[in-house]
This record gives structure tokens, sequence and C-alpha cells, in this order.
């Protein structure tokens, strides 16, 4: 690489699929889940300022504002802040409203882990190439099981080394279509993650999704500073329709490519999913806090600070955060929404 | 009944089948684990003082004395203190020595319950006037189960409408050995229930085990009063031998009777024991405290001031106690003391 890239960092998320620990302003991004850094920090981490990127710019709402800063110490930034949750589209918006045209911006959620960095790297640099020649890129991760969880990316016709062009958009499909998809080979999963120059998004958005881009480069150019924040003002960007860069962009486009890259990338998107990545013991436990085990298989257990006595069971993730104990089977953490909707 | 029967009250106990909830100095006789009154209140209010039955003897040991007398309120009470654990055989002669020879003592664990107080009661007039003939008379619980868990009473020829002599006493049988007594019939659980004459007791226990009688009835001669309390003298009681009423007397004595009594009685002996008797939802789950349940089925789940939510999970135990948190399927619940060991 010889320009340097922009990284856009998006942390406007606040799931409860890891509830308890993750719910309002704790947002799973800030958490430290698979270590003693953040997913924010550790995506920050993945493509450190120098040679080769620039300071990344965050999105963040802005009651993650005060976390943003504290969770990026002394590394420098640019805060885009959005009033309201107006949805991917409108955010990227932002930030394109904000860069020069040729600046290439690489757009990444910021509750990811990604094991392979020098893999991804490598996925950057083609991905890089092919948004200098005004492609859309997106990042396909090659799928290791056929999830249903995700939307998938079939590869149409090859471009030079680098990546393909992309076919079509498959939306979260069910069992069946996932396994056939993963027998046929050429799909991949949709990771959030895209590269292209600033200048052919604007025009992408200002063809596809005009509304969108108008309201964000509005809100931008009337927002207000404060230090490295940008803060854009509430009522226009209120006026943004609320739309995925998928729909709104990525699926109606006719120069979207995918780079394909296995890089041990996981969207920890449920307490299994954080289980199926954590260190575990030789019975396939893992274990944060003070946890005592005996005659226990395959569980997922955070202590939160108190004391978690586990006896025979099996597949389960008991997790404690404050006065919340949850406890369920880790095949059913897809129905933690239900405590967290009854609880929060 | 025209005597007027003294009941002697176990509180000597500190079991860890209930753990957490049950530790140390909060034993599970004090906890209120079937309603607003602990165990200890309700074997208490079942043999009120008045007609029938005389104030009660509490033995207890010093570190319960507080709890005793907290959770007696204003009730009348004398209480034989023992400094050391020896056993039930060296509680019960503390009680016998200090008792007039023609007293009737019924002796009572502190941690069970008795659904059908009326039936206990038409149980003791029988074994009253059984122990008036000089016989030790243990109460028989009428078996629902092939339990595993207690020791049986076998009955051999009735002693006119109130009893029978025993045969013999059943240790804790293999399961095929209970299943085999309950088809047989004759067999009743031995509830650790006792009525019998002070007298009578003291002349068996100077034959079958002289010395915990005679280290007994010492330390309570030498022993400090307080108020309503006796100290048995330490140096003296700790040489008693430690051993239980069964085997010390009750096993050796050739004029053993049984009252066989149908009286919804549990020794409330494990978790799985406790949701048994708990009242439940429809789904068959007991909750106490603040609990959200989604999808789940046949679980006790006790919050202790914390906020516990469980999704999907069948069967099993969640017990919050402090800082303390346990997990465990309702069915393994006698292995919660590996729990308990490793975290006293």
């Amino acid at each position: 690489m010889t320009l340097q890239i922009q990284p856009v960092i998006l942390c406007g998320g606040a799931g409860t699929r890891l509830w308890p620990e993750s719910r309002g302003d704790r947002a799973k991004q800030f958490l430290p889940l698979t270590g003693a850094d953040s997913l924010f920090q550790q995506t920050v981490a993945r493509t450190p300022a120098g040679e080769h990127f620039l300071p990344p710019v965050i999105l963040c709402g802005d009651g993650h504002v005060a976390t943003v800063r504290d969770q990026m110490g002394a590394h420098e930034a640019r805060l885009l802040v959005e009033p309201m949750p107006r949805n991917t589209a409108a955010a990227i918006a932002l930030a394109v409203a904000q860069a020069d045209a040729d600046t290439l911006l690489l757009v990444m959620p910021s509750d990811h882990v990604i094991a392979d960095v020098p893999a991804f790297h490598a996925a950057i640099a083609k991905a890089a190439r092919l948004a200098q020649a005004d492609w859309l890129v997106t990042f396909g991760i090659t799928p290791e099981r056929p999830d249903t969880g995700f939307g998938y990316i079939a590869s149409g016709a090859p471009i030079g080394e680098d990546g393909f062009a992309v076919d079509r958009f498959v939306e979260k499909p069910p069992l069946e279509t996932a396994e056939a998809m993963l027998a046929a080979g050429g799909y991949n999963w949709n990771a959030g993650i895209f590269l292209f120059r600033a200048g052919r998004m604007r025009d992408a958005m200002l063809t596809h999704c005009r509304a969108i881009f108008e309201a964000a480069d509005k809100a931008a150019a009337a927002g207000m500073r404060d230090g490295d924040a940008l803060y854009a003002d509430a009522l226009l960007f209120e006026t943004a329709p609320s739309d995925s860069i998928d729909y709104a962009v990525m699926e109606k486009d006719d120069r979207v490519a995918v780079v394909p890259v296995a890089m041990g990338w996981s969207d920890l998107g449920s307490w299994q999913a954080v289980h199926a990545l954590a260190a575990c013991d030789e019975a396939d436990n893992a274990t944060v806090g003070d946890v005592f085990l005996h005659d226990s298989l395959g569980n997922l257990i955070r202590a939160g600070g108190k004391r978690v006595s586990v006896v025979g069971m099996e597949g389960v993730a008991v997790i404690v955060d404050g006065d919340d104990i949850l406890v369920m089977p880790l095949k059913r953490c897809q129905d933690v929404r239900a405590a967290a909707k009854a609880r929060e």
C-alpha cells in the first residue's frame, strides 16, 4: 500500500444479544469479551495509525462519546457523533461527507473479532487496489459452517487476482439453502466490512439513496465541533431515512466487488460464539472470575465479581453482571432477547 | 393426653445439603425454606405449650443461641447448649439428665416439615401410651417411594392398636432393597422422632452407652446457667463418645416400638426436596424473589435479593445467597457438597 487508508469504525450499535453484560450505554463493543482489551480497542489496534493507516474516524452515539475517549486513551482519533441511531447508511454517509473524494475509507464494525490480522491486511491491500479502480468493495468471510445468522455474498467473475464481482447478495438463509451454498462454493459471509473511495461512495449514494446522503451531509455541515468530535445536527440528521448500507447501496450498485478472506473472523453474536472463541479447560469450560466447576462440560461461566459454583451442568451459559444473573443453554442463546426485553 | 409432654428439639445440625443458603451459623433449620417461618419455628409451633405440651427444651450449639432466642421471640423455652457437636445420643442424654424420670420426652429434629399436624398429634397420643408402658418409641413414616436416602424400620408384632414392636432397623438401602421393602409392606422410614419416659431412656443409656450418658450428665451438672440457657461444661461434654441415638440405643434395646404415621413428612434433605414441597407455577417452577422465567420447566430458583433470568432451562436449581450463586440439576443435588466443601 502506498496510499494511507482511512479507518472508519462503526460504534453505533447497542445490541442485547450479549445481555446482561451488553446493555444501555455499556454496548458489546466496549466490553472485554475475549481478553483484557474491549472489542472496540481490538478493532482500533487492528489498523494502527502509521505507514498504512490514518488515525481512525469513530462513528458513535452521544451516550458513547465518553467511553470512546476513555478507551482510545492517548491514541488520536476523530469522532463523528450520531445524535440518534439512523442505521449504517446514514452513519457511513456522515464519514463520506467529511472525507476528501480520493480518500480510501475502510468501514468496520467495532464489535467483531479477527484472529488473523496479517490475513486481514493482505485482503485490505487487494481491496484497496479494487477501490482505486472504483469498485465498492466488501469483504467476504470464508464460511466455516452453514450458519443461518449471516447474509451471504455470491461471487461472480474474477477481477484479476484481487477479488470477484459480486453476483448477488443472499439474505440470512434457511438451513437447507445455507448447506447448499456451502456445498456449491463461491459464497461468503457478509461481515459488514467495506472499502471504497469516498467520492465513489458519494456518487453511489446520490444515485441510490440521495435522501440519506443529503441529510447526513447537511447534518455534518451544520454540526458542532467539540475538540476531536463533530456532533451532527440533530434536526437535520433525524430526517435521514434509516437503512443499512447493504440495502441502500451495495445491493443496488452494479460495480460491487468481494474480496474473500479467511481470517478467524467472528461477530461474537451470541454467548455461544463467545464460548466458541474463549480459552477453555480440558472439559471445554470457559470461565471468567471466581468460578468453581464440578463434573461439568462445555459451559461458559462469567462470574462478574460474584462466586459462581456449577455442579453437573453441560452446555449452559451463566452470566453475572451486577445484580443480574442469566442462566440458559448455550444452544438457546438467541433467546436471550426475551430476558433482556423483560429486564431492561 | 392427660400428661403434658416435654418437647425436645434438636438444633445441633449445620448441614451443607442446602448450601449456599445453609452454612456456618446459618443452619438449614433457621431458614424460611417453605414459607415465612423457619423450619425451627414451624417445629416449635407444632407442639405449642399448653394443655398437651410443656414449653420446649432446645438443644443447640453455642453459635446458634442468639438465633434460637431471636426466632423463639416471646415464647418460653429452655436451652441446653452443646459446647461442641457430639451427635444425637449425647445431645439427648443432656435432656434426659435434666428431666424428671417420669416426664415423657418427645425428641424432634428441627429441620423437617410435617404437613399434617393433626396426624402427628394422633401419633403422639399413641406413642405416649406406649412410652408410659416403658417402650422406647420411634415414629415410622409411611414410605412414598423407594428412597435410598433414609433408614427403614421393620415392624414386628402389633402392640394393641397403638403401634408395633420393632423387628429391626435397616440402614440406608440400595435401590433394589428399598423397592423390595416397599413392595413387602411393614417397613417405614426412620425420621429420627422419638418419644420415651426420661427414666426409661436413662436406664437404657446406662445399659447400652454408659460413657455417653455419664459424660452428658456430669457436663450438665457442672454447666453454667445464663437465664433460660444451661451451657454444658465443655471439658466434660467433650469426653462423650460421638454416636447417634439409633446406633447407641435404639438398635440395641429390646423394647423398642414404632408408631407408623403418614403426615406429609419431608426432611427437606436436598434442593430437590425443597422443590418438591414448594408451591409451583403451571410449568412446575418454584421461585423466590425477582425471577424471570422464559420457556423453562421444573426449576427451583431462589434469587436471594438478586435478579435471576432463566431461559430454556429444565430441572435445575439456581440458588443465590449473598455473593454465592449455585447452578446444578435438581437430580444431582446430592452433589452440592462438592461445591460447599470447595467454597467454605
